[in-house]
């Protein structure tokens, strides 16, 4: 069982999509941030900030990256980067559980 | 915003019902533990162990604790107290954040 030690956890959840995403922010001492989430079944587009690396810990999806017209299916287990300033958009097939990681 | 600060979290979400309702676990350094969850609109039947705090961080909902017949209406903001190794049950009418502290 993985846990992430000393460190903050944001007591309420961000929410998106009338909360069929939602996530809590996790703060760590070294200045660094990650989000776990959990997402429900439906397409979901969101934009980048920074560049993020999202591993997918449970479930299933199809992400379309930036600059891409594929679709890349990800499974639990799975785990795909988006550029930073970017737009990239899920259909969540079976409800996921991702942690969300924050680079540069 | 408040923050829970020198914690541990669990990576992977606890998912019931499908993950209509799914929550972290964090572990705090004095050996107590609460959840931070998030449910979908629907109907939900729990079961206790230890006596729990429900904090309702967000949304709205409605619960029939153990040993009532009756509903009563909880709303972001408000929390709610259930007894030890019991069952009570929610009807969530608005996805709801909350904040479950597990007692004794």
């Amino acid at each position: 069982m993985t846990e992430f030690n000393n460190v903050s956890i944001v007591k309420q959840a961000n929410v998106y999509f009338d909360g069929k995403v939602n996530s809590r922010t996790i703060l760590f001492a070294d200045g660094s941030r990650k989000t776990l989430g959990f997402m429900q079944p439906g397409e979901y587009t969101f934009n980048t900030g920074a560049p993020e690396l999202m591993e997918i810990l449970a479930g299933e999806l199809d992400v379309r990256l930036p600059g891409s017209d594929a679709w890349q299916t990800v499974k639990g287990g799975e785990s795909f980067d988006v550029a930073g300033n970017a737009e990239f958009t899920m259909k969540v097939r079976v409800a996921s559980d991702y942690c969300c990681s924050f680079l540069g």
